[in-house]
């Protein structure tokens, strides 16, 4: 089968209804069973079926023995049967109407086998004679909240600005997960695993086009097809920004890349200048990926690089002024004037007003906070407001009081006619009784729009490849 | 007064007796009250004293309105004075035999403005007058839990090895928490803030002849003397480990030392030239100098860079091996011999059995994960294991069942015949219903004496580190 035209890809994403083939009845705890999960939470708004040559049921919803069972044709094919069962799926498929099938099957080339490598051909090559189009296979397909499609059962249900493409299930889980914590929401996320059918230049020019998705990130092993992944990508860096995180960068990296996804990595030197050449913004982890989307939705863009830090702790501030400006950021000193201001009604000892200002012994005083950051904010020498929260500094344990006045200042700032970009750098502690408080705190501030890092070093590095990204495209 | 040889300065790690001077008798939230929170907690082995004009008790514990009032002489007073209140208390310590003030007191030459400097000038020439010793001020002073002396009630109450020079209290705090929950015990920590009398040079020296110190970790601003420290700094690298944080290496951060310490930072290059020469180990952060800790003491020395990987998460295996490989650590393929051994009792789906071992299906079968964990170390192609777990890889939600089976397999393993060295990384979770159980098997490797990394990343640049370190020095 040729390329189909991208724009009738939208009906990988709207399914009319489901089966979930392979599905395990046995053990509920069972990686399929994660799926079925997904459709019950999510309420797939259309019919939907399980399939295992057992039958039975499953809490009350019936298994059918085999796809012919069915009373009426499928769409969409959620496939969890094992390898060598997937030929036969296809044949069946064939027979129900099914217009695409997402295998989750894993078991094929990437296990470096003869035998995977030629079923998985065998399987693509079934797959075009019925025209069928096949999403994997090891993968674990689409997650589209608008239309309640999703793998994840603890996936966000509300839809946002963010598309994905990620050859790792995995990994998409995981930048899901972690980065709906910090308040980004998706538009779709496509975990695509082998690539052997549709590959990233099909998700990737769905992506440019879809008006639902404003920024684009990916996690790639390998690319299917060179040129037209560039040409895609052009296309893609012209309209969004794009972030990339190539997975396989190393050799030895790469041949882990073989042994998951089968797919050759590229070398090094090629993504280096595509992302200049492109204005890629390119990230070596799942979180740095993370922090550079809440950058871009949430952090208003600054005009400058100059950052004005504020928090507790003297020693933390010194790091922290260190870390910044190694990333190219600037950490100017306070003016006399805005001290002198400030010093009005703060008390000299323990409150460093310099920049990073420490605030230790005037965190407990909220109006005095806001009314420093007001002040500050309408210093013409800075861009932008940092501020920190450092557990552990203090020889006391106990948790954070997060009710205490200790932040109250930071939430009644903002809005304001002086108003500049605010960014929060808030630690999480291993520690079970900081974590509730920590826990608290970080969903108060992304329920502020803020962008929450969790270190110094990452907000840092964050900040620095979005203005530099804005730099580049003289945004 | 002139050098006091430093062998003499044992006494400040083992007064016979204490005074609180200044601790506040109102409000037990405030932060002079953690010193006597420390005293009560490690059961300071002596007689100790509360003293504040306002006198009163405190718990039942009588506090003095001077020191003239207490009826013995005092060995060690822990300052808690407002700096204004401090020259006089020099002048009543000189009455009551004291032989050295640990100021934590603030508001001196760090503030930048010329009182305070004054002030400090002032309080250093009526000490060596007294010949009394001061280690500040702007500091908290010393925690040696060998003698029950510390500045934080919550630290650990064993000793260890590691003695820690830190010109922060916040960070000396920090250090010593964190540390502390990964397993690290200590001899000495000093906090020792503006250094006016007693400076990095005199407690490094001490440090270097301190049986009781195996590794010595520094945080440090600025340098009082810098021929001296850099003979002391020599004579230290040649017997143990030095970990050397230097905050203010950029100059908007030595611009935040000035107004924190008030010292002068000094250029980079010359802490770069110094760290080549001495072959000092420089972390840029608090979090990577714990990283470095538990590998010196931990991780059982490595033949050599090559290392297994091995845990759950394809796309993780991806990225973790690059990390490794751009560290210069080698992730090397297993040999076929390996694998077949290990595809014995393993089916392929799921599990990718090159390097990293991809164990996602396996890892509930601990004795599986064990038998893998034997043949894989019985090869001599590798030097050390990595093993590391990934929360929120899947699509499910829940916290990580510690008492399943799941973790079993690594604890099975390790002083056999063909043990090498084996380190952990274990990702923290924002999550507090996952951070519990991360908490509890963070617990269970740290009491298993292994080294556990919070991420890949921080694994691989410690691991580096300390190869490094060993390598340069040919041992």
């Amino acid at each position: 089968m040729s390329n189909v035209a991208n724009g009738s890809l939208d009906f990988l994403f709207r399914p009319r209804s489901l089966a979930l083939v392979g599905i395990t009845t046995a053990n509920p705890e069972h990686w399929t069973r994660s799926f079925l999960d997904a459709v019950l939470e999510f309420e797939f708004n259309g019919p939907f079926y399980l399939v295992n040559p057992k039958g039975g049921n499953i809490n009350g919803h019936r298994v059918y023995q085999s796809l012919h069972d069915i009373p009426q044709t499928i769409d969409y094919v959620i496939g969890l049967v094992p390898a060598r069962a997937s030929l036969e799926l296809i044949d069946e498929c064939a027979t129900k109407g099914v217009r695409a099938i997402q295998f989750c099957t894993a078991g094929f080339s990437e296990t470096g086998e003869a035998e995977g490598t030629r079923l998985e051909t065998e399987l693509i090559k079934r797959a075009r004679k019925h025209g069928i189009r096949i999403i994997g296979p090891n993968c674990l397909g689409i997650y589209c909240p608008q239309s309640r499609l999703s793998f994840g059962p603890v996936f966000p249900k509300e839809s946002g600005p963010v598309g994905v493409i990620s050859q790792s299930g995995g990994n998409a889980n995981y930048l899901i997960r972690q980065a709906a914590l910090r308040g980004v929401r998706f538009s779709k996320v496509i975990s695509y695993g082998n690539a052997s059918d549709l590959n990233e230049s099909d998700f990737l020019e769905y992506l440019v086009a879809d008006t639902d998705t404003r920024v684009i990130a990916m996690y790639i092993e390998g690319i299917k097809d060179g040129r037209r992944f560039c040409r895609v990508l052009e296309k893609a860096t012209r309209q969004k920004p794009v972030i990339l995180l190539k997975g396989g960068r190393t050799e030895a990296g790469s041949r882990a890349v073989a042994g998951h996804t089968s797919a050759l990595a590229g070398s090094e030197a090629i993504w280096d200048a595509l992302r200049k050449q492109m204005g890629l913004i390119q990230v070596n982890s799942l979180d740095e990926l993370v922090d550079v989307l809440v950058t871009l939705l949430f952090m208003v863009k600054p005009e400058g690089r100059n950052a004005v830090i504020m928090g507790g702790g003297g020693g933390a501030s010194v790091l922290i002024t260190d870390t910044f400006e190694k990333r190219g950021l600037k950490v100017p000193p306070l003016p006399h004037e805005i001290i002198s201001k400030i010093r009005e009604f703060t008390p000299p000892a323990g409150n460093i007003l310099r920049n990073p200002v420490d605030y230790s012994q005037t965190m407990m005083y909220p109006e005095r906070v806001a009314k420093t950051i007001d002040i500050i904010m309408q210093w013409d020498g800075i861009d932008f407001l940092v501020w920190f929260m450092r557990m552990g500094q203090s020889q006391q344990a106990g948790g954070l009081r997060v009710n205490s006045p200790m932040m109250g200042g930071l939430f009644s700032v903002g809005g304001g006619e002086s108003s500049k970009p605010l960014a929060v750098v808030l630690e999480p502690s291993i520690l079970p009784e900081e974590s509730r408080g920590i826990f608290t705190l970080l969903q108060k501030y992304v329920s502020s729009e803020l962008p929450v890092y969790y270190s110094f070093a990452s907000a840092a590095n964050a900040i620095d490849l979005v203005l530099s990204y804005y730099e580049n495209r003289n945004l």
